[in-house]
């Protein structure tokens, strides 16, 4: 029996969890467990670990590193009680080669001792507070999926991973736009304070009204565009790398964690430290 | 010739390492290029930097990563320009299997293409702060090393490296301790917050007055003890992960970066990225 939107909000990140480890909820996570991290996830073979975890490290605002498994052992210790990060995300996109291959539900299968799996903290935390402090947001209004850009900042490469970075879009209210400067840097575990505001021109953008992923959303008058960097950059890094086989969440589809959103450090310290 | 304590305290970061690499500054780094984050530096083979650096994301009170070199590449190209670490900082400790066997003024000759260097943030920072907001610390003003105590607060393991968290204490007038809770707190790159305010043995310290590290510093009447995370920490799970090869900073003479000690993310995106 399918749970209802109404019941589902009700839930506790564990119940949420194990919800979906049952197969009883295969959608996207928005809105669910208010007040938790929410997360993206990549997971890969260990021989790219390390070059994949100083990636993150060298570029914390679009790859906000807020967990890592030990090798081979799949439950994200820190950031939960019991999460098996083969059954506990509603969905997975399998990518071979750097191209996406398949899409699934559970991974299993293809987990095995030599994987390694990163947590790396979404927007979704930064849009509540924002939405919580009255500031509106279009794309979630309108039931869109925000616009991203692949802009010409560069990241900081490690190893095989390299590539532009890519900001998501939101139009603010010029009198709004210091607040929510000031609501998204206290959430550097969630992409942080934006990367730009104004002129989309002076990142790279040509076009305002052609995202490169997602939907167009308006700016209207008296708004700003407003750039936060987004968790498609290391997709992006990925399928530069053209590894044999990583596994991420599929978008909207996150990892629901333990852990507050407004956590200053995003560790839960496990019971048998 | 060498140069005087005035003209070290005018010289930027940069000029600092040159004067350090060319063997002109054996000394201690406190007090110099002001506004720039210091670092404690570890160095060691490949085969450990995972799990140090799924350590240090672990941990990140007493061990916030703020950057990691390139497998074999001695240059820290993420903190500064030129920043070479088999020479940029003023003396070196060497430990083969957990114990301390060398100091040294230039690891060139133990580097080799299967090194990774780490540089995590310091108290420095911060108590230039707590200072500057004039909160009297006082260890610097009688010249002693901070008190450093083992506590029964658990890291989180990761692979060899675990122990106890170690902190180190200063007293604070009454008055003052939010004010230090609230600087400190900015400065994530360097400790943050305090672990802990108030009772020594709620954190497991029977003896203030006998530290495990450092020189006593009395607790006045007015005051709190007020205990901060420590890069002693990071030392401490080295030694019991016993690698054959260890190379760290020498205490007190630290990396100094171009990084300023503000900065929301302490990266420097390299020219040619």
């Amino acid at each position: 029996m399918a749970d209802g939107p109404a019941q589902l909000a009700q839930m506790s990140a564990a119940q949420l969890r194990r919800l979906i480890r049952a197969g009883a909820h295969r959608g996207q996570t928005s809105g669910l467990a208010d007040g938790f991290l929410q997360a993206n996830v990549v997971i890969l073979p260990e021989e790219f670990a390390l070059d994949f975890m100083r990636f993150c490290q060298r570029n914390p605002r679009p790859c906000p590193l807020v967990g890592v498994s030990d090798t081979g052992d799949p439950m994200m210790r820190t950031l939960g009680e019991d999460i098996d990060i083969r059954t506990d995300l509603p969905a997975y996109n399998i990518y071979r080669d750097g191209r996406l291959a398949d899409s699934v539900t559970d991974i299993r299968a293809l987990w095995n001792d030599r994987m390694v799996a990163f947590a790396l903290g979404c927007s979704f935390t930064f849009e509540r507070a924002l939405r919580a402090a009255g500031i509106a947001l279009w794309h979630t209004d309108h039931g869109t999926t925000v616009p991203m850009f692949r802009t010409a900042l560069p990241t900081v490469p490690a190893g095989p991973f390299r590539g532009p970075m890519v900001v998501s879009m939101r139009a603010i209210d010029a009198a709004r736009v210091d607040d929510a400067i000031a609501i998204t840097r206290r959430f550097p575990h969630a992409h942080g304070a934006p990367v730009h505001a104004g002129d989309p021109a002076a990142i790279g953008i040509s076009d305002i009204t052609r995202p490169d992923w997602g939907d167009p959303a308006p700016v209207g008058a008296g708004q700003i565009p407003v750039f936060w960097a987004c968790g498609v950059t290391p997709q992006v890094a990925l399928e530069a790398a053209r590894l044999p086989l990583c596994i991420t969440h599929r978008p909207g589809h996150m990892l629901i964690t333990d852990i507050p959103e407004d956590a200053e450090t995003p560790v839960r310290v496990p019971p048998d430290s």
